[in-house]
């Protein structure tokens, strides 16, 4: 049974403890690995040791904010830490021998599934980052500018630089009080969301060019084939969100993404609709899931096979919503 | 000779005074449109006569914030007021009857003439809603809902919701307390920031899958032609900051947009590079000027010609800066 703790009792908790080693989640975003380079050298600047334990998925771009931390082969930690991250499933294969004896969770995720022994989560948080700087705060008052630039990552990242809609009044007012603190806002804001690599440049103009509307424009559907990828020299860490770009368009009600996987008759359909119109239902005909606004499945289909299946399907959804 | 003025003194300055008209820029933007909005609101709210001079320039995103405020024709004011415009030629014609009689002007343009009687400048601002958030905040401690949806309006439009390099801790923190006033952030981010026309779609479509990269991949030219115009139904509206689009583009040093005017051979050139490439150096070849990072200039030639004719200045850019 877990014993759920404010930002504040965690604090204490750190307080009275030390050797630390902190664990991040699979394909690590800027929200866990930002949390853990801030927390690993809030806790050292609180006199503590505390390591990260390696993480192999974490990109070029989040590298340094945690590679300076990683705990060394023979360190032995009294304290597992989690941060970011709702259930173990989503630990890399290297946290496994620690699934049983973590001892502490911080989370922002409702659905988190209280494994830790102590939990503190408020899932009333865009990121995990603001959860981190209050219990930071509360045990030395302070935030140097390198740990603020850590959590600076967490919460813009997992907010898109505040244009998300989970973005609220506290995720601007503490990262207000990050950049007051010296977090480079400038130089990683350019980093983060005014760059974009060649690769996906290049597949970002692939798509937009073959968009395919229908339905009065309210739907359009984007291709992406294993061809598209190649010539654009896309990789898979040039996806990121990419699903989203249909239904960004205005006017449009349902985008959908329909991706070649391992061969073009192998196929991952993305739904993305604006209320009423309901991404669940439309790919719950094809054994998949998801939510209301957004959702997925797999079908083992061409491309042109696939649009096919979706036209009576669609049609109904917008005939059901008119 | 114009008067300086703090926030706190041209609070005192509006409480003395009455019948007030607002005016906005040319090719107004959400930062001028936002103000001028909040300030009619707020002097209202304060019980006093505030109009807004209609400016014929305003995109329907942004007429909203603007329209109930409209003088009538038969409206005389008392004292004209000027939000965020630096210098009288930036007014919109309409204006031009009130230029030698303007007699506040609040603003955050570092370049600003000081043409009118009093003169509220705070140059490190990133917005000029944050000074006109300080004014309201000054004459009657509290801001309305709707008064915070223009001011968040003016504050995410002028820096790129919150990523440009202007951004700082105090644009940030006036944002959380708009936020906590009641600014619906979640529904401005998602029309201002998180949609696209069609025609921006099918412009950056074309764009994107046209780019020339050369010297190694640190150039890269984009050209757009009426014809990619036409076909993909943007309009002028459409076309805001691409020129940014080949300068964000990872590992490229100079980004370059050739522009197809009123014929194929009469072209806008727009140079983004970074530093210490130098955009003006490469623009003030060709007649043209601007900054070291940003330039442009006009060539009245071919999109194929003028590439040809860049090839010699770049070579030059890229082997001064090896």
């Amino acid at each position: 049974m877990s014993k759920q703790l404010t930002a504040f009792e965690t604090a204490a908790w750190l307080k009275d403890r030390d050797n630390f080693l902190i664990l991040t989640h699979k394909r690590p975003d800027g929200d866990t690995l930002g949390c853990a380079g801030a927390l690993a050298r809030g806790l050292r600047e609180c006199g503590k040791y505390a390591y990260i334990l390696e993480n192999s998925g974490v990109t070029t771009r989040y590298l340094r904010f945690v590679e300076p931390y990683y705990a060394p082969d023979d360190y032995t930690a009294d304290f597992i830490i989690a941060v970011d991250t709702a259930t173990v499933s989503l630990f890399p294969d290297n946290a496994g021998i620690h699934m049983d004896s973590i001892s502490l969770c911080i989370d922002h995720h409702k659905s988190n599934t209280f494994y830790a022994g102590n939990v503190c989560l408020d899932s009333d948080k865009a990121s995990c980052g603001e959860i981190i700087y209050d219990i930071l705060m509360t045990m030395s008052g302070k935030i140097s500018s390198k740990t603020a630039e850590c959590l600076y990552v967490a919460l813009s990242t997992d907010t898109g630089c505040f244009s998300f809609g989970n973005t609220t009044a506290n995720t601007l007012y503490i990262a207000s009080l990050l950049v007051e603190a010296g977090a480079p806002n400038k130089v990683i804001n350019k980093l983060l969301f005014r760059t974009k690599t060649q690769g996906r440049i290049g597949i970002e103009g692939l798509l937009l060019s073959g968009l395919d509307y229908s339905f009065d424009n309210k739907v359009v559907i984007a291709g992406i084939t294993i061809a598209m990828m190649r010539i654009s020299g896309a990789t898979e860490d040039d996806m990121d969100d990419i699903a989203a770009i249909p239904g960004s368009i205005e006017g449009v009600c349902i985008g959908i993404t329909i991706r070649e996987l391992k061969s073009p008759n192998d196929c991952k359909i993305s739904v993305r609709t604006k209320s009423p119109y309901d991404a669940q239902e439309i790919c719950a005909h094809f054994g998949g899931g998801g939510h209301k606004l957004a959702a997925g499945c797999t079908i083992e289909k061409s491309i042109p096979e696939i649009k096919e299946m979706l036209t009576g399907v669609l049609e109904k959804q917008i005939k059901n919503n008119q």
